[in-house]
């Protein structure tokens, strides 16, 4: 089965489902999630006695046996640090490394290779912009643009910057449905005053795409020195991730959102941008020439200028195997088939009435097939509870967006099941009856009378 | 074998050579090494039709089999993202995730498990002082005391530290026979004005070892408010770090240079510096509360308070087991061979007399088994390219310490061999034998006539 879904192949797709069959789309998501699971081997397992029903992607997405076979392969065969050796294993692993930055440049269609660079994850890609290109071009006057729905690691970077520099974060709020950003707001808040504009691409929570090409287009007009960053770590693993048609100044990813190890990301920048971006953290690989009293220490062109110390090698080379993956897979059809399960994940929390809350705009508006909800009288943490009881993995709690939760009157979390390609539809009919049946035992559960009734 | 060597338990030395064969030290190494380095599966394998002799592990060390099956065991059955979830899967994560800060607490003698933050490697280990400390604490009119032989890693950060904030940095010398770092001269150089003395614990070209006592005794009598950080990353592996007899404020090291895998490395810190350190990356696991324009954002305590984002998680796992496995193997007993193997490397490289000019001091003064050498009229890369033909994996160039080596007149880089508990005295022989064979090819071959012939 992995040979003819997993071997490298520009036909891949061809090679994946008959192209007979590929019309008729219900037939597709079918066939698709039922095989491609197989090649996960976490999904393979029970939990709590019950077949585990993995809906916790948006934290972190299982990995496919190609991305752990790469990874081994990398240890057992070619281990050796990257760009410093002549010999043969480090000409290998450097082989390895560089490749698998093709692989992502060519995966998130980047003008140059150069313009990825690795990083520990979306985290520190966003700090690194903050820090490198913040520091030297932002200062008191100036004001950052973001959202009320963002990630804490895209609100914190921005906020420590404004404390070093003095400048102005401004936030644009929700619509009044509450369902996703207000559109109208966000673009009255970009003025000649704007240096920054940072959104998450896809919200991790309300699962509401941001409006790109709007933002690129005023940015550009009323703040052309103003730079823009998309947090796409709940985009690329869901749909094509296309760089040069975004418009943007820089794109951060996680790999392990991706099917991909942890230990690495992405913060993909137009070479411009990386070029005047000063050094951030010092060591090995980011200089040009050290000196002590004797001279001026210089520093690499991009992307090592920020590549300090010996990188993530292995990892790098899982990501290069997952984009693999995902690419033989077809971001195309994964986006197609994960709105179809977003769907109806959605109709079906839809379908328990008043008991659940869910919060962000029908499906049809999200970048993702993900729902979080809240269930009245019923604490996230205690749902989640008793959901994992049930071998379903879903996650509870602000989801790293307390401000966003804050104004959703949510304080108290929210439960969120979020899917990826390996889902299939029959995990979602399973998680349904479970949440009816633990809706059901707390209703009947004198400890957890609903606060309302 | 494997069994008997690896299998987690308490007695593991007792179990991996019978205690009455442990007094007879040549029996010890002898059967060590050959039964140790059938763990490492990279080790196996034929290099250039040669048997591969990995002489290469001060840029990074091969990985045994126990943290390879640990890293593929918990993509397989443990993955999730930590803390944040309740779930079976995160649950697990999370004990794997937190247990091997545990064992990584535990191999360094650390005072509590909270002194143990992750980082990517050494490198960011030192920035993150760096910034979170330095940008706090240092300022114009203070000094940092370094020496001419650190890491590109343990000076960068520290330069870049002083362009911020206008302090001075000043290096303490070679001593007179360039063998090593002029202690006097060093301790000179600590006075009331000091605020950070960062030193590589063992040189990475020359293998000498800072005098760790000396330093820390006149710090605490005339700097008491500076901080003392060592660069362990070629120490760690190779003897047993107690950083509670060290009496240093941070140390630093790496796990791919310990057995353990890339992308994840430590800041040891003491309590109440970690404390005292304000948060360098935001984002999620560092935060206490987030607020936009209605609050101050509060941060975690250390460790967390410098963990932004999604962790190293695999990563992290692999290195405790990394720990595990160094810990059964003894590092008294790995100091002990390494000692002996570092020795014979020495002597058989000063057997070549004239040809070869050893940098750095007798292997008694060395804290691991390393000898970086030049080879009058021969550029180091032609060296190792030639070694490398013979299946010899060596590093050439400058090993990320250019001042050094333009103050050692070395300019066109050093040969470096640096061996490891996996290497073996057969290794050391076949190595010396290779290498004598190129010598005596490039001595027949008129394109490589030495320049002073």
């Amino acid at each position: 089965m992995r040979a003819l879904l997993l071997v490298t192949t520009t036909t891949a797709c061809a090679a994946y489902i008959p192209p007979t069959r590929q019309p008729k789309a219900t037939a597709l998501h079918a066939v698709d999630a039922d095989v491609l699971r197989q090649e996960f081997p976490a999904l393979k397992q029970k939990s709590r006695g019950h077949d585990l029903v993995y809906f916790d992607s948006g934290a972190t997405s299982q990995k496919p046996q190609s991305v752990l076979d790469a990874t081994t392969k990398y240890y057992e065969e070619d281990n050796a640090n990257v760009h410093r050796g002549a010999h043969d294993l480090a000409q290998r692993a450097t082989d390895a490394y560089e490749g698998a930055r093709d692989i992502v440049a060519k995966f998130i269609n980047a003008f140059s290779r150069n313009e990825v660079v690795w990083t520990r994850g979306a985290t520190e890609a966003i700090n690194l912009v903050a820090h490198a290109w913040g520091d030297a071009y932002v200062s008191s006057g100036d004001e950052i643009v973001l959202s009320a729905l963002e990630h804490h690691s895209n609100l914190v970077p921005w906020q420590l910057l404004s404390k070093r520099t003095g400048c102005t974060i401004k936030y644009a709020p929700l619509n009044d449905k509450q369902e996703q950003l207000d559109t109208d707001k966000l673009l009255e808040l970009i003025t000649p005053s704007t240096k920054v504009v940072a959104l998450c691409h896809v919200s991790n929570v309300l699962g509401c795409v941001a409006p790109v090409q709007q933002v690129v287009e005023k940015v550009r007009k009323v703040a052309p020195e103003a730079i823009i960053l998309l947090d796409a770590c709940q985009s690329a693993p869901h749909k094509p991730l296309d760089v040069q048609a975004l418009g943007v100044d820089f794109v951060a990813f996680s790999g392990h959102k991706m099917c991909g190890p942890t230990g690495i990301g992405v913060l993909w920048g137009l070479s411009k941008r990386l070029e005047e971006m000063r050094p951030w953290q010092g060591g090995g690989e980011m200089i040009g020439d050290v000196f002590l009293d004797d001279g001026v220490t210089t520093y690499a062109a991009p992307p090592a200028r920020f590549e300090a110390g010996t990188p993530p090698i292995a990892e790098a080379v899982g990501l290069g195997a997952a984009c693999e993956f995902l690419t033989e897979v077809g971001m195309d059809r994964i986006a197609a088939y994960e709105q179809q399960l977003g769907a109806k994940l959605y109709e079906g929390l839809i379908g328990f009435g008043d008991r659940i809350r869910i919060v962000g705009p029908p499906p049809s508006e999200r970048g993702a097939a993900l729902c979080a909800f809240t269930c009245d009288g019923v604490h996230s943490s205690d749902l989640a509870f008793f959901l994992d009881q049930e071998g379903v993995a879903v996650r509870a709690g602000h989801h790293c967006t307390q401000p966003l939760h804050k104004r959703l009157g949510a304080d108290g979390g929210t439960v969120r099941a979020s899917l990826a390609l390996y889902n299939t539809e029959a995990e979602v009919e399973a998680f349904l009856a479970a949440l009816d049946r633990v809706l059901a035992d707390l209703e009947d559960d004198s400890d957890f009378v609903p606060l309302d009734l």
